[in-house]
């Protein structure tokens, strides 16, 4: 269902590889509820994804750029804005990375570069897509931006390794860029917590399907989808929540505000006895 | 504007009393989105407010009740139900009320009795109209629930007295309810911390407009109105929402993650000169 | 081991019962380190446990009061200072009690005498604690005030039931007059929020052996003893710690911090499989 | 006064400067405490700085290394480990610089070269060291690992620039490797929030003078000095916190608890009505 809750903004959205993707998604609901949309991804993503296919469907073009690359983003920007024919109204950031899980570096024995990158990509990217926005002035006074994280942000989880870090400076960032955007521009900032997905950063992280297991049962509501991700995504970025900054939002079925639930526990209590030496 | 966000809804709204009441706009906010409204305050409160005026403005009847009590809370969710044909699809809880602050004393000089009343009218009746809800299972699945809060919750603010404590516990209350009706209920019940604004409990405190100054310079963005309250709150209501639970979000212009901001400091520094000897 | 940390220092101490309170344990690290310590609990609880053993063997007496009774914490506080000749250097509050959990009263189903009573002894009771003490100006400056809590004032904790929110407002409450002890008499009010012990109010919870489990193997370090507990709480008394105030300090093997260990993973990981259809 | 808390305890001191460091503040009272220090910092620090007064005071040595360099480190921690005849019992970081801050480029006009150092410097660092000393098996069971922080981690301050973000890295870092520190070594790892004090990175922001007063007025004991900060610190190495781990604990006389004081208001509101059009 559409209510027109974006009709007449334009968005740049960030991330998007298959229809799995939250940025996907979120495309195709800004798409629905009235808005203009550019795409962008790094060209490796362009060509394993179906983002074009997407791009068909909504009306939208897609535009490469390697998040890390001033130059790239700089010229992203400039056919972005050629494209709305004026500034940009809403931002999705969705992009996360890391060498070391890729590469299968515990957190006891990082690579360095690797890290660096993992941060570049994952959290400094973000800080280089506000500043050519800033300088360009491309954002419009009353806009919204938005940038994907998770709970590890906060809480250590098994297995998450250097992404945790990234996620606590991407919000870091939303913070501190999300004063000086509030103050001259009026340009709220935030990040979305999500529930673990199948799609997101996390998906590369050891026992990643019991992680999910637990993350639903421990939630009241149940993990959130890629969708329900979206939806909320368009309130941030629609004028009902125009006071709304520099905050990271869960958006987690209650998740990151439980300490044990029934449910869990029921799992976890089940053999107890028999697991008195797992480690 | 509207976008029909909440068509066929139907929501009991909480502590509406006068046009500058945050309630009061909600209740405006959800029947121009398309819900169907109740109000509800004290019979004291709808003696000396102006409720019958946006009750017939909107089309909503108003039922007196006093929070705090189980028979009136009863009652009203009979009449309430009675009056959709149905069940409730979301609540705003705006009470707050202080006899401490009232009468005058401070933090260190307490009356208890008073406490106790603080705390039964500004957040155990929260507890009580949702057990009251429960008990007759009042609430649609995919529910929402919203009470306001204050910062305070979180941070000590010179004046504020007892009614810090009392939001603490109002916050408390809708994670742990929020638990229950999540998991067995499929409802979600949130808190808004919002911005001061002249006509919330805050209003009789010492120092009320320079808080309100020093909270205007500190936030980005400006503190959130009782309208930019209500256009959040109706997200909050909506289908947009539907996986957050149990969470305290700020619609307060950013205050709550700034330290010391720019203008706030240009104020500050300004009569530190002058101001040597202040205690 | 001991350093003499408290030496010289005068204390007092609520809720010791029998050698598993965290409380008794405070206290005899306490007289190990050098203070003098007065022993106060309900008359009730005075008979049922062992208290008068402690006392003799660490030169302490036993005052009884019921910490929710005015008369009984001047009478209390006078008898106190007099034993001390003088101010009192640091206090213990350990008091927690449901009588909703006593009768088994779920939280969707409290009675709302007994809430406010869980109230009134285990977070207000605190409050008229602090309060007695100013009006008799009887705690030095300099001096150091902890209360025990729980992790589930922040998260929800299946079964914890009313105490969550007692605890939420215990907090509260060690802000508010923390602001207003630190600021006019030097004094620091602080809380320690400690892993599950058998001791604590949470022994009486739903399915505390197997919380008990999953909470020693979400901390790196395990849960924290009574000792453990005792231990820190020595130097929040002591005068290494002048400038910490209204905080909420976790003694919680890491808990607090973690979202998912790999130890706990592997006990749930284990049942999983067998355990498709749980709930 | 000295205690013997760290008798026969060893620990790695980084950052000491002149006699106004956090850090030599802490090396001069582990040394009272009965504990033996190795003292590091970088060539050039060394060179404009007199640690090599303190060392001999305190009878340590002093190894110069780059904490950004894992060579510089590696032969650090062997030295280290040869001086001692065995392990480490306590690290202090207190690193941290950001070349933006220096070069006076804003936080809107980032270079990213220095970002990346920032972040090398002030968080990365910590996470070498550990990895370091993990790969060296150089910290005994029941270690303490401290490293400094500030309040800029979770809310914005005017002009604190990157080093905000550094400081919400380094926070993440220590709770990610203190979860495997604790679960394999028994080492716990925490950050102390300290007060803004002459000394630290903070000191090159904008308008320190004014923060450090305003700072001061709003909390209520008053900020905390280098040596407040070095007396927590050895509660922190001392075996009394021995379950505290993966927190961040704020040494800042409640600044952290404060939303708004009665000192603070009195300047503020002092000349309120002529600052009408206050930027």
């Amino acid at each position: 269902m559409a209510y027109n809750l974006l009709k007449g903004k334009k968005g740049l959205i960030f991330g998007a590889l298959n229809e799995k993707s939250i940025a996907w998604q979120v495309a195709e609901r800004a798409y629905e509820e009235g808005a203009e949309v550019v795409l962008s991804n790094t060209s490796v993503a362009l060509r394993f994804g179906t983002v074009n296919e997407l791009a068909e469907r909504i009306n939208s073009i897609v535009i490469p750029a390697d998040a890390t690359n001033i130059q790239d983003l700089e010229n992203l920007i400039d056919k972005t804005m050629e494209r709305f024919g004026g500034k940009i109204d809403f931002i999705l950031h969705s992009i996360g990375m890391s060498p070391n899980v890729r590469k299968g570096r515990t957190y006891d024995d990082l690579d360095y570069d690797f890290f660096h990158k993992t941060l570049d990509i994952s959290a400094i990217s973000f800080h280089k897509v506000l500043q050519t926005c800033w300088k360009k002035d491309a954002i419009t006074h009353g806009g919204s931006v938005v940038a994907l994280s998770y709970i590890a942000a906060q809480r250590t989880l098994y297995g998450y390794n250097d992404m945790a870090d990234a996620k606590a400076l991407l919000e870091s960032i939303a913070r501190s860029f999300g004063y000086i955007y509030g103050r001259e521009r009026g340009v709220r900032i935030n990040t979305v917590s999500q529930s673990p997905t199948e799609t997101t950063a996390g998906g590369g992280v050891m026992g990643f399907d019991a992680l999910l297991d637990f993350s639903n049962r421990m939630s009241p509501l149940g993990n959130a989808s890629a969708l329900d991700c979206a939806d909320f995504c368009i309130t941030l970025f629609s004028d009902l929540t125009r006071k709304i900054t520099m905050q990271n939002i869960y958006n987690d079925g209650g998740f990151s505000s439980m300490g044990m639930s029934n449910r869990a526990m029921a799992v976890y209590n089940r053999n107890l006895e028999e697991c008195k030496d797992c480690k």
